[in-house]
Formats: C-alpha cells, structure tokens, sequence
C-alpha cells in the first residue's frame, strides 16, 4: 500500500486526494498546503495528517511517493527537492513555465533513478487511450493526420488568466502532449495562429488569447491539427480523430447518461456533454494514479516521464514564436 | 421499355404516376379515373393519355401492365380482370378488406402465369433490406426476435379513418409483411393490443383504434412485437430490429440531412425525421417499381406475391379475432 | 454515517459491500454470511468486521441498517426479523419467489414505521431516471406506449437457472417494475409469450424460457411491451422507450468509452455495450444506496418500498397465468 | 421551361446532363463535346440533339442558358462567349487555373447582365445549407471557429493528377468556397502545409501534393482549419463544424442506408459513408441547378457567382504562396 503525501490542496489538490483515498491501492498518508487551514481541511476530510513542512514530508520515512499540485512555480523545485528525496513523484502539467527552467531541472535529476510522472491525464482517458492502441496496433494503416478539439465549456476568471502564463502554456499544452501521444513521432514543426474572440478587451489587455488554430508536423510529414477555445456551451469538447490508409479512428465526447429526446424540433438530442475536467477526465485522474503507483511499485519509469512534459512546453514556445514571426516554426529554433 | 398504365389517380396514384415517370425502363403510357379531370391533370403533367375506361386500358395492345392504384374495394376486382387480360399488376394493399374476396381473387386468379405484385413497398428500404439480408447470410446467427415500431407522424382525417378498414388492415397490415419479411417464416400465432389513446373520442365513436401492440409466434417459436401508433410528433418512425444468437441488426429512421446542433440545451439534435412514407419511403416505391418491372421482363414471378397479400391480411383477421377473445389466436383459426 | 450490516455475502453480497465501503455517508460495519470463511474473507477486504450470527446483527447496537443480500428464499425471513429488530433494510429482489409468502410478510410488517426499501437498481440508472422525469414532467404530453428491452449477455450456468425461480420472476421482475416505474400507473392486464430459443434442451428439461416478449396495459390504457433475451453478444442491452403525444425519450446503452471506428466495411463502429449489471448499473447500484440511507436518516419512506416489490411479483405471476392460459390476464385474478 | 445546352460531355458533363434531363423546370435542349461520338451518344440517351459546334449554340435561338462543363483551361474562355452571346452560363469550377486569366475574363464580362454562375455544387447540400443558415440566423451566436474536412475516397489516377493543377486548386478550392459560404466573411490571411503521404513517389515527381491541412483568418479574426486527404477508406468524408459564443453545428457524413449491426466485436455500426461526389451531392447537384434555373427565370444574380469563384482561386494561390514561404500569406498578396 504505497503511502502517498500531497502537496497543494487548491482545487486540483482536492481533486487528486479524492482519487488517492479512494484507489485501493495507495493511500493518503499526508498533506501540505502554504495555506494551513487548506491542508487542515483536506487532512480531515480524508483521514490524513496535515503536515506544515514540505520538507519533514519529503524527510519522512513513511511516505513512499509525493504528489505535487502546488502553483506552477514551484513544481520544478519540488521536483527536484523529491529526487534528491528519493521520493517518486507525480507532477501537475507543466513542469515551469520557463522552458530554460524546466532544462534546468532536467539537468539537476538526470541520471536518478527517482521516477518522475508528468500529470497529463487525458492520456488516461479511456476513449483517447483506445485510438492510440488502435494506431499503435496498426489498424488504420500508416498514420496521416490527427486532429485534437480542445475547449473549456466557459472561460476561467481574470485572476485564473493572469497566472495561467498564456493559453498554449496553459491549455493547449495538454493537446501538445496529446498530439504527441497520438503521433508516435515528435512533432518538428509548428505553426499557430490565436486571438482573443471570446473577450477581446481582456485578451488585450492581458496580452493573452482565447481561441486558437495550430498545425503541426512530424519529421515524416505526418500532419496535426489542434483547436482550442475557451468556450463552449454545449459541454467540455474534447475530441481526437486520427486518419490513416487503412481507416479512421475518433475519440469523442461523453454525455452525462444516455437518455435521448425525440421531439417535434428536433431528434436524438442528448444532454450536453459532461461539465468539464472533473467530471470527463474523473476516471482518468483515477487511471493515471493507478499506473503512477504500479510504476513505482514495479520499479520501471512512468508512463509519462520528464521529457514529456519538456517537449510539450517546447511546442508551446515554438507556438509563441510561430505566433510571433507568423510563419512555420522548427522546434530545433527554440529547443 | 415497359408501357404502364395507372388505374387511380388519388393521392398514392399521383406518387406512383411520378414514379414511373421517372424511371429509366418504363413508361407511363395512360392513366384512368373514375373521376376523369384527375385523370387528364395527371395525364398532362405526365405526358401521358388519359383514357376514359378502364377496360380500354386493360384491352389496349400497347399497355404491358397495369399499376391498381384504385379505392380499396376495386383491387381485387381489377386484379381478376388484370390476370384475364394478361397484364401484369402491381397492386396497392390491401387486396381487399374481406379475407374471403381475397380467397375468392386467389380462386380466380390461380393457375394463371400473369405476375401479380402487391405494393409491399417497405420491403424495398434499402436499410429494412440489409438488415433482411443480414438475417438471411446468417449475420446474426438464429433468428430469436423482431421488434417492428411503426408509427405515423400525424392522424389521419375522420373521413380517412372511416373508409380505411380499421387500423390493423390499413396500417399494421404493412408491419405484418415487413414482420413476415423479417422472420422469413409464417407467424402463426397472434396476441393484440389495441385502444383509442390519441382520439378516444373518435376511436370509440367509429369503432377503430390509433395505437396498438401485437406480439407474433412462427411454427418454431420465433418472437416478434409490432408496435404502431397514428401519431409520432418527432416524425414518421419506421424501425426494424432484429435479434439473434449471433448479434442484431437494426434499421432506423432517416434525418432530412446531416446536420446537427450543440447548444447549452442538448447536442447531436438532428432534424424531425422524415415526415411520412413519401419522404422516407420515397426511394422504395421506386425500387419496388424496378422490382415489378424486372420481373415482368425477365418473366418470373414477382418479389411480392398474391400470397403476401392474402397472408398480411389473414394476420389482420386474427389480431382482430384476438382483440375480440382476448387471447392468443392461431392464423389457421380464420384461415 | 450509517452503519450498514451485510447478510449474504456471495456475488451479489460483494458488490454491495463495496458500494457501501465506497459510499461517503455510511460504514460497512459487519457481514454474515451462513458461508463463515466468505464473511470473513469479504469482512477483511473492507475492514468490517465478520459476525457469525444474523441475530447477533440485528441485536447490535452500533448497527443503523442492514442491506439483504442472502438466498431468496430467505429475504421475506429477514425482512420481517429487522423490522421486529427495528433495522431499515435494503432488500435484494425478489422479496420471495412466492406471492403468497410476500403477502404473509406485507401483513407481518403492516404498520411498522421501519423502513424497507427494494432492491430495483434500474431505478436509479441515470438515464432510465432521466427519461421516467421527462415523463413526469410532461415533456413528451400524454404518455401512450412504454417499450422495454432487457437482455442479458450470455446465458446463466445450469445451477443458476435451476434456483432462479423461472426467467419472469427473476429477470423479468426487473423489466415490471421498471414498467411500473416509466407508467407512472398500475398495470392492470398481462400476456406474456415465452420460450426456450437459446437452449431449447434445457429449457424443455427444467421447464423454464431463456426468451419471452409480453404485454401490459394499465387501467387508463396505457400499453407497454416488454422483451427478454437471455443472450445478446453484443453486451447487456437495457433500453426504455417512452411514447407520449408531445414526443418520445429513449434511455439506452452505454459503452465503455467513446472511442467509434470507421473503416472500408463500416463506420462509427463503437466498442461493446458494458458487459453486464455490475458494470452498466454499478453507478445505479451507488445511488440505490445513497437513496436508502437518505431516506433513513430523513426518516422519511424509500423511494422503492415493499408494496414495488409485491406488485412486480404479482405481475409474474399474472404472465405465469397468461402463458398458461394463453390469454390476457387481469392482474386481479392473481392479487 | 429553361432550353439548356451542355458545353462538355466527359463524366462531369454526363452528370449535368442528368440532372438536367431529370429537372421538372429545364430541357436538355443540346450537347456539344469536342469528340463527337461522346456528344452524340449523351445526346441519345436523353434525347437531346448533338451539336458538332459550340459557336452553333451560343447562337442559337432556342438556347437559354448553357452549362459549361468543358476541360479547365476552356472555361473562362465559354463564359466570355456566352456572356457575349447573352446565354446565362453555369460553368463548372475552376474559372481557371491561373489567376491572372480569371481577372482578365472578370474585366471582359464586367458590366454585363447576363448571370454567371460557378458550380461550387456543395453550397447546396442540405447539411452544409441548414448548418450556414443556423449560423446567419444566429442560432450558435457569434462565429468564432470553422472547421472543414474533405477527404476523397481514394486517389485519382495520374492522368488526372498531372491535368487537375495541383491539389489546392483542384481540391481544396471546394473547401476555400465552402469555408467562404460558412464564414460570411472574407478570409484575409491562408497558412497551407501539404504533402505527399499517400504516393509519396508520385506527388515528388509531379509536384504535386495528396494531404493538406490549411489554416485561414477572416479580417475580424475568425478562424478557420480545413484538412484534406485523397484517401479516405471509409468513404467520402465531407464534413463542416461552426462553433460560435452560443452552441455549435456540425454538417456530418451521410450513410446510403440506416440500418446498423451489433455484434461481439462492435455495435452500432453503419455501411460506409456513400462512396463519392456523385452519391453525396447528387442532390446538391440537383439543387444548383434549380437554384440556376429560378436565377435565370427570375433575372437576378445567381447565388454562386463569377466573383465566388476568382475568391476561391485567389485563396489557393495564396495557399501555394504560404507553402512556397512557409509563412502566413495576406491575399491581398496575390490579388
């Protein structure tokens, strides 16, 4: 029973203690939040103990894995900090928002055995996961094209915004990670194009966007649509389709039951799709704990390791780029 | 190219007249009616001749066959006089609304190599035919049950319902073929359900019924459940199911077109389905056309018979007997 | 946080106790089982504690309610002995094979406050709940036709069938008070249809059916169809279809993701439907569990009560009768 | 009724001849194709007259209109020629593949009355139709993203490829027209990455391209992906997807029939989508034609006009400039 510590219990924190306690195979040994009250609460709810001290946890004896869902900033110091610890460690996305950073880390862990899971859980999802198999096994043929839906039912808070550093580090990040995922093959090229539709005077004045269109492509050609929006009243939209020679694979959306109406404007209608991340990606929160602890367990590297969650902030930055000069950007450029 | 003659120029005549008109192996010679300006529009718009008698059509050297598209209590009728002149017919069903005059037209018409077809059209759905076809190549194993629903979209005038014979001969008469064509074996057993639900009123006043529930047993315990109601407000609903060891098949109802909405109400909402048999059965009217005339021209006997038409009654008769006692019925009862 | 006592501890036994261990608002205090290793096997996997006696159980102090999950032939017992003991009970259906016996118990508990609450999950399956609220809302007019579909995926083992007490009073009870459920209103006429189509040997041998279609009305009416299969390859298939003069709903299955297929010999293929109950109702089964321990601490009646479980027995019985009649039967002739 | 007469008697042309032989408001008055016997055997099959010249048709009295469906490089040559004779012309797409050629026939035509309709055939499926007009009636709120997919079903033989002009102007330029009927708006900026992954071999050594996946800018900034493939097992995939502030609609693959399979290794699956251009938009075909023949009559301009089809020229020259400079391209760029 692998005894895990929490770090951060902010809504995601919350989030992933639900799925510690209640996975069979692990449990909530304790919990840590800059706020104390936070981790006081989330320590009662669940059982655990609330630890004031980052460091007496990864100190202690009894807790054989970390889980960092602490702000943005301080996860490659975390990372590190478990490493040097000993401690296996399953981080929220991204690992920094620095790319420079993130290069940092690397170098300090590299050559620990420690494993490091990146927390990209739509890698998890069982819908997603069966079209890769199926592309992997071969049954659409050679890969041609992927296209990843990506859009948030509605748009987060101003203060969400402002410390999210920018959508393509933020949001499309997981649709980088998932475009690799489906790929098999890194993607070496980006173009991106991304304005504020939704609201525009905050985009502009915070100098960020709410809807984006990306291409990418792979060294062999492989070519790889993303589209995201910050909005989309008909429910979470996170959809993945894969072309190939010999087939097409898609990965939809899920809707909360399977009650359809059947009236005189309309037919089939289902209720809109589940609510959000919470609700669509729930299960595969769950699967992803599951494989961290069977990871750790067996001794072997995470599913999804370090160098996941670099190559995915280099996209991003080659999106910034690409954004910045209006033209095809190559991955080397910013790598 | 099959010279045709249309005798009824009503509503269903009108549909078939643009039928014939439209397909590339025949052609709609003459049109007759006793109500002769019906005739002569048709025969305008059609670049037809409208003949005055019937019995000139029947006699006329340049006429190959006949389509009856007359009142109900003239098929038989015209299909003895058909058979005598040595035109082929397809019939609209019923063949008539007594079993007996049906047995009678049997007698009369036995031994005689002219094709008689009934207009079974639902037999002809391209989707009704791949799930029989399905059925037939052994694609679900041993057939166990059919599930026929058959619902209008919209009630009938009074004046309809009065003339029409009662819902189980004019309506679910159709569902007894289809069921019949499905099982590829005799029902022999029959259980009815039937009320006046949409217009108690009405239904009690002339004696009829707007929705029903029937089951159905072949010789070898096949199950099969019909289902029909006058009214379906999200549009003419037309489904087959079938069940068996190996799998199911199923065909369903069709959308105007493609397209579907998403809004914060519901998703995947299509368009009301088809609005009643000349919309969805359109294309099958016109396939049962190509059926008559192929048969015609290669000489052999039609895909639905005299037979067809004489059992899909024989099966009204005993629903009708069943509503009565109020128990299961054999066919051989009122056969 | 109710504390929950387990009786009966064999397959159906381990789900619950699982849905109880993983319910928030309740403790799986103790099992029994007449088996003792299975309580205690059961007990240790959840940290309850195992009792050798059920009267030790409703004797305890410390426990609030028990959940009845023994053989069926023993539930009537226990009903009557936690009411004595003043323990809400959650009931695994049938309350007993024999009408006669279910009555004798209704008279036992008579007047008790204690609440007893059936173990109908399909209740509580989103979607079938989903289209029962529509209903009630209005939303489809006046209902007029209800379809139920419940088919198993692959036949019982031999031992299973022998103490099942016949397909329609072990599965079609499901599919009755599902009725009673989307009716709104009593059924007041039954015929049924059955027979072994699956394993016509066995069938003939111990005198049951592995396939069965049947009929309902209520006394306004109302008509519903119900049809088993004992086989479906496909998965568990479990639908609900509700006909009203304003529209139709339709709950139906599930699949285990959402991941569609589309290649050169079909497209939109999904996976599957969820293999059986554990998997398609185990989210029912969680909120059956959250609705009987509401109702407990509420003090208020369950929402599916004893008097549910008599009167879907009575309509088996009332189909029993109409097989062997072959007729319509009043619900009357059996009550 | 509209006499028209058929410029081109190859298979584009054959369809056109059809459609108009079979159109209740129009006469196939006259075909004329620079190999006779290919004119005169089309002109039997519908009984229309064979003209050996085309000079002879435009002059001639009882022609109204003419559909030109001639090899490219002939179009905007036929529509100087009509407009000169005062025939209304239909002329399939492209005006021509050089852009240059297409403003000159703009300059010579300017001014005139006489309608010039371009054959962008898919502005009249009735999914992509009901999708616009849900968008212009502001059923999804503000547009914010468009996302077109066209794949063929499989590749074209290389004689077609070596005359077609390049991808982006044979095939995606249905798609810039469809994306410009969807947007309501001007696409400003293209970004086009293309390969060759299906024939590698072949597209290196024709230079030419068989995947594209573009990206597109309407001045307000409304974004918009297209992705094509000339291989797509599964069937013609024609799909267009609008999301605005207030909803999304979708304009989705049409199967030939409804009937769906259910087995041990999938459920719900359907036959492939229809094959190709001819079974999709049959009826858009239809449905332009009638759209013509009512603009003609009615002596107003026609929906798709001259002007419709240089935009869509110009957004694939600006496409192939994107490709060339691996940058975002301004059409005014081009223009």
């Amino acid at each position: 029973m692998l005894q895990i510590a929490l770090l951060g219990c902010g809504r995601i924190g919350q989030l992933h203690a639900a799925t510690i306690a209640a996975h069979p195979g692990c449990a909530l040994a304790a919990v840590h939040d800059v706020h104390a009250p936070a981790a006081e609460a989330l320590a009662q709810r669940h059982g655990a103990r609330a630890v004031a001290s980052a460091e007496a946890i990864l100190a202690s004896q009894d807790i054989d894995a970390v889980l960092i869902a602490t702000a943005t900033e301080t996860h490659a110091d975390f990372i590190e900090r478990a490493v040097a610890a000993g401690k296996p460690a399953l981080c929220e996305k991204p690992i920094d928002l620095s790319l420079a950073r993130v290069r940092e880390c690397a170098a300090r862990i590299a050559g620990s055995p420690v494993p490091v899971q990146i927390g990209f859980n739509r890698r998890f999802d069982a819908g997603h996961r069966a079209a890769r198999d199926a592309v992997r096994a071969g049954e659409i043929g050679t890969l041609h094209q992927v296209i990843v839906t990506s859009r948030d039912p509605a748009m987060p808070p101003r203060a969400y915004y402002e410390a999210a550093g920018g959508l393509l580090r933020d949001m499309t990040i997981h649709d980088f990670d998932l475009a690799r995922f489906m790929l098999g093959a890194e993607p070496v090229e980006v173009f991106a194009m991304a304005g504020g539709l939704i609201d525009p005077g905050l985009m502009a004045e915070i100098g960020d966007h709410d809807s984006a269109m990306i291409l990418l492509r792979t060294e062999d050609g492989t070519q790889c649509h993303i589209n995201n929006s910050r909005t989309a009243v008909y429910g979470y939209d996170q959809r993945v389709e894969a072309l190939g020679t010999g087939g097409m694979v898609v990965s939809g959306n899920r809707t909360p039951h399977e009650m359809r109406r059947y009236g005189a404007q309309g037919v089939e209608t289902a209720p809109p799709y589940l609510f959000f991340f919470t609700e669509r990606y729930g299960a595969a929160f769950t699967a992803q704990l599951a494989s961290f602890v069977q990871a750790v367990e067996a001794g072997r590297p995470p599913e999804v390791g370090f160098e996941d969650g670099h190559r995915a902030l280099a996209l991003a930055e080659a999106a910034y780029l690409s954004l910045k000069e209006r033209r095809m950007v190559h991955v080397s450029e910013v790598a």
